[in-house]
This record gives C-alpha cells, sequence and structure tokens, in this order.
C-alpha cells in the first residue's frame, strides 16, 4: 500500500473511505430500524462516486440544496430528489425541464412562489411547507398555523401541485451543546411541528407527514419519536463543530485536510501552514478558552492521521495561511516540509473549497464542483 | 446596452470595470509619483484578463500566495514575480522549474529553508526576509535583529540565492479603524523595517530594500515614506473589511454579489436571498452594533448596482442561505424573485470562491480556479 502522505506538495483534502462507511452504516441502520424513511442531505459530499455507496445500500431518495446539485444528481440517475432551499423563481426553467424526469420535491412558505410554480410548472411537482421552529433562518412561523394552512389549502387547489407535507431544519441545534440539550431542542422541534400537523387536521388536512433533518439530533437521539423523514447529510465526514456539540468522536471524523508546515515559532507554540480561508472556508467553533478555532491539527501516522497525536488547534485563517496554537512542546517536534493533518471545523465547507478527495489508497474522487 | 441584471438566475458575482481600474488608476498614480516599485497582489482578482489591466500602465512586477498562482501568471507571461508566503519545501521541484523562465523572488524566515533551497535549485533566485513588525502571523520578529543578521549572511554565501531585502506584511493593519490608527500603524511598521536595515547595515550589509504592503495603508497614508517596494491587492476590488477601516467609499466597491431573493419575512424585517458561504466564504466584518456582518445589501438600478439605496445588512451565512436585517421598511418592498446586490465582507475570499466575473456589460472573466 503506498504512503499517500509521501507524494503531497499542498493542501490536500483526505478521506477515510472505511470511517465515512462505518458513520453511514451506523446511521442508516439506527434510521431504518425506526422505520423512518432516510432521505440523506448530499451536500455535505456533492459527490456522485460517495452518492453510489449510499445507493448499494438501497437508499433512492435524496435532498440537495440548490437547483444545480439536483441536477448533477439527475444528471446521475438520482430520481427522488427534495431541493431543500427556498425555491428560487429565477430558476424556474430549469425546475420545470428537471421536474419532466425526476420526482421533485420543492420547499414553499408564501403564497406568491406556489401562484408563479402553479403557472409555470407542466409536470407534477411535490411541496413541502418550510416551518420554521425556532431556528429563524427561513419558514413559516410554527406559532401561526392559520398561515400554513392558507398555504397548504392553495397547493392542493393546483392540479399540478402536490402538498408533500411539512419540513423543518432545526438549524439552532448547531448551537446546542451535548445529548441533554439535543435531546431538549428535538422534543421541542416535535412538539412544534405536530401542534402544526394537528392545526391541520382539525382544518381536514389528513396524514400529514413530517420531515426533520439535522446531524447532531440523528446522532445524538435515541428514539426518533412519530417522524416519517429524517435528512442529515454531515454526519457522513462529522467535523471538529459536531465533535464539539458531541455528535461523534475524534476518530468518526472522515476527513482532513494535510498542510505543510511552512513556518514554526517555538517561541510562541506556534506552526505556519500552508492552508488558509481558501481551503477550509472561515467556518469556526468555540475553542475551551471562547475564541474561535478553524481545525485540531493531529499527527500523521503511515497510512493515516493519527488523533492521539494532537499537535494543536488552528487559530486563526488567512487566504492561504493557518496559524496553529501548538500543545506545549509540540512546535519543537515539527519541521519545516512536515504535513499536518487538520480536521476541519465544518466539512462541508471545506469539501465545497477543496473540490476533490484523495482516499488513503490514493484515488482521487471528483464533486460537482470539479466535474468540469 | 443589455441589462445583465435580467438574465441572472443564481448568485453571480459582477465586476464593475470602470470602478476597478479607477481604483488601479489612483493607487499606481499614487505610488508611482514617489517613487516606489509598485509590485501588486495579485491574489485579489486571480485572472490573467484582469491582470492585461495592469500591463495597459506598464506595470510587470507582481505579487501572488502561492506556487500554483505563480505558474499560472508564467504561463500568461508574468515573468517577475514575488511568492509572498514562507516558501513551501514540498514544491521545491516546481519552484525549481519556475525559476527556469522566471525572475522569481521567494520568502524564508529560517535557515533550514535556505538549506534546502541552496541544496536542489539550479537557477539563481531572489531570497526576502519575511519580517515580522508585529502581526504575529509569520517572519522573524523585527526585535531579533541578530537572527535576521544570520539569516542574510547564510544567503549571501551562496552563489545561487541572491538576498533581495527585508520584506513585511502588517496585517494587524486591517483591524484598524480610520486614517489616524492606520498611520500611526505604518509609522510604527517602518520605524520597526528601519531599525533591522540598520541593523543590517552596521553589519556590512549595505543598501537593503524595504518592501511593504498592504491595502489600509497605501490607501490611507499620503507619504509612504523611505519604502522600496509596496504590494497591495485588495484595492483593486476593495470591500465592506475596507469601508470599515476607512480605506475606501462605498461607491469604489468594484465588485458585488447579486443574489435572488427566496423568502421575505417583513414581520422581523428580514429577507432570505439564494447566496452563502459557499459564494462569499465566511470572512465578516463588526457591523455597528457589534455583531457579524457578511456583506451589505443594496438595491439594482438598470445597468448598476446602487449604492444609495440600502437595503441591509447581511447578518448570518450558512451554505447557500444568507440572510440579511433590512432596515425599517425595506423589507416589505422587495419581492421573492427579485435581486439583491451585496457587497462582499471580503472580496480576495468572494472571488476565489466564486471563480468567474460578470462584468456590467454581460462579460465572462476567468480566473486561475475557472480555467479548468
Amino acid at each position: 500500500m503506498t504512503n499517500i502522505f509521501e507524494s503531497i506538495t499542498h493542501p490536500t483534502l483526505i478521506l477515510d473511505e472505511k470511517k465515512a462507511r462505518r458513520n453511514l452504516e451506523s446511521i442508516s441502520n439506527k434510521i431504518e430500524n425506526q422505520n423512518i424513511l432516510f432521505r440523506p442531505h448530499f451536500k455535505t459530499h456533492q459527490s456522485a462516486k460517495i452518492g453510489s455507496w449510499f445507493l448499494e445500500r438501497g437508499i433512492r431518495p435524496i435532498t440537495v440544496s440548490s437547483v444545480e446539485m439536483a441536477t448533477y444528481f439527475a444528471r446521475h440517475g438520482w430520481n427522488d430528489i427534495l431541493i431543500a432551499f427556498p425555491v428560487n423563481l429565477r430558476e424556474i426553467d430549469a425546475i420545470a425541464s428537471l421536474a419532466k424526469t425526476t420526482s421533485l420535491s420543492l420547499l414553499v412558505e408564501d403564497l406568491e412562489t406556489i401562484e408563479q410554480l402553479n403557472n409555470h410548472l407542466v409536470e407534477e411537482v411535490e411541496l413541502r411547507v418550510k416551518v420554521d421552529v425556532g431556528a429563524r433562518r427561513s419558514g413559516v412561523d410554527w406559532n401561526q398555523p392559520q398561515k400554513i394552512i392558507q398555504i397548504v389549502d392553495r397547493i392542493n387547489s393546483s392540479p399540478r401541485l402536490k402538498f408533500g407535507g411539512l419540513l423543518t431544519h432545526a438549524g439552532h441545534s448547531y448551537r446546542a451543546h451535548g445529548v441533554n440539550e439535543v435531546v431538549a431542542l428535538y422534543a421541542q422541534t416535535l412538539e412544534r411541528m405536530q401542534s402544526v400537523q394537528l392545526a391541520l387536521l382539525e382544518n381536514g388536512v389528513e396524514n400529514v407527514r413530517i420531515s426533520v433533518g439535522d446531524t447532531p439530533t440523528t446522532s445524538l437521539v435515541q428514539n426518533l419519536g412519530d417522524i416519517d423523514e429524517i435528512r442529515p447529510g454531515n454526519f457522513l465526514f462529522y467535523d471538529m463543530q459536531q465533535f464539539k456539540i458531541g455528535s461523534c468522536s475524534l476518530e468518526q471524523i472522515a476527513v482532513c485536510v494535510t498542510c505543510p508546515i511552512v513556518a514554526i515559532h517555538k517561541d510562541r507554540d506556534e506552526i505556519v501552514v500552508y492552508g488558509g480561508a481558501i481551503h477550509f472556508s472561515k467556518d469556526y467553533y468555540a475553542r475551551s478558552d471562547g475564541s474561535n478555532g478553524y481545525g485540531l491539527a493531529v499527527g500523521s501516522a503511515s497510512q493515516n492521521w493519527d488523533c492521539n497525536n494532537i499537535i494543536g488547534e488552528v487559530k486563526s485563517l488567512s487566504q492561504e495561511h493557518g496559524v496553529i496554537k501548538c500543545l506545549p512542546g509540540k512546535a519543537e517536534l515539527q519541521k519545516t516540509g512536515d504535513l499536518l493533518c487538520i480536521l476541519p471545523a465544518h466539512s462541508c465547507l471545506t469539501v465545497q473549497a477543496m473540490r476533490t478527495y484523495t482516499t488513503l489508497d490514493g484515488q482521487i474522487i471528483q464533486t460537482l464542483n470539479s466535474d468540469c
């Protein structure tokens, strides 16, 4: 087996396929055992090749976050796609064209958009109503059931549009810490979604499906309760944000960026690596002292990175530089030209920035962003 | 003239070529009038086409931040290139190959790297010693002149290596506010660089060149003093970070990302746009209330964006969503499917993320990252 680290010259996104497949197995077993539909979010990996690992497990419905991503996966044979992003009316032609070959599900939250979809679409499309259970990003407030009822009625009055249930993303779970907070937040999410479901039932709309989904919930909540569908994505790779929430162990994180060391400042226990905002994005997590952390630097063993050899944490990123605050004594053990392996703050954005994966056995895996 | 905004369907990086050319003219005149060598940083635009605007003004020496970027611009005919990033020894073969056709200047800050360069390079290469005047990222501390003298002596003892002077990047100027702070910081930078220059002179090293460079300094300091070279990059487009420092007016910002509106929440004066971390990066500036700002949303006029019609500020970004906190009364004037123009927090990272520009007359301009 080749040592891929030897030939690396610049920041490279390394994927441990075994870890990712184990994460997939564990999460999909958990969901399927509870008779919930698993509709994984493919915005994390954005790769047709990695998508095939899901297919091998018989998983066919998927979630994406843009029309572009839906088009990419439809081209690779996926035909049951939820675009979990409010409909962008400027892409209505691309949506209409996609709906010809793909069973498409879209998110709506206002009457005007439904009107436009009704006027422009030819094929039947399923609409989910996006409910805001507290994340305050998009969706109709769960506390305004009358508004939701009005939207559902409008959908049901159109022959082209099909009401596909209620959907939420409890994005505020990313600010939770530990299993208790995540479990409590999930209980609140369920309660709020079910109150909307009940309001619809009282207005004669029966069998309303509920779709939820985020990685902290899926990882930490044992019994997912009375829901119909769940849509996590990040669990495939996890990252330092998820580790800090408590969703995963360090060992479960399945991607890292290997970065050449370009400068060492022993006097202040710092190392500068070639690896910056253009490789990691600039997303962060809170370090134990409250400052921003941009990644965890560990050493490399012969065939993999080594979570037992923590070197330090990335304390700042500029365009191409990363500065690592090292554990005492660690900086002086390194030399320029060596590599450090950095577990990213947010794997979805790091994958987006890096565009291709290199597996531990040296395979290159393309994504939507490198398939040009 | 076509209205490019009409045909836009998804987040698009718009470049106002006239504004960028005016920024270039103003900064290059200022530098040349003071008999300082202008070596602009091309990491901001990363485009051969935009590079040609500099060539039209007779500017030939350039700065880049990676071997990859140096290779790209060398391929497009640039042959006097400073790689303003600590030497990455893992790319020594690419550096050696580039040095055959290009006058190359590299940054060093330790003896080990110089040793390796001496052993592996064939062509003559110029080395600049990186001095840390307070940014605490990379470079030898200005307060350790003995270390710098040792490094310069080692360079001068090699027949292949040529000492090219002292270089600093006062990156801490990006945390300054207003002309007074920037001017004071620059005076301190000059003083520190000159103290190192003097220490070298006392050790027999004469005519040591000083290279400085950052956009706040170049924009705000009238008399740049006794330096030899300056290397700003961001000034070409500016951005909200520079506006907040005081380096530019809103009208000077030469790029924006136009984003479709996908949801409107009038009750809380918020708009959700298609335009997120994958388009802007996640860099930010401090809003007037101290919270993070990720961009300024303005309306579009028929042929351009309109800085006189401020809609609000981007208060959060997720992978594809941007949430805009609107000025009172502004949210209810918008509708889904309309466009907002967002002046980015940090144009360099936004250009990197977006990869191609669309000019106001509809031309597409490629960058290093889209030339595939």
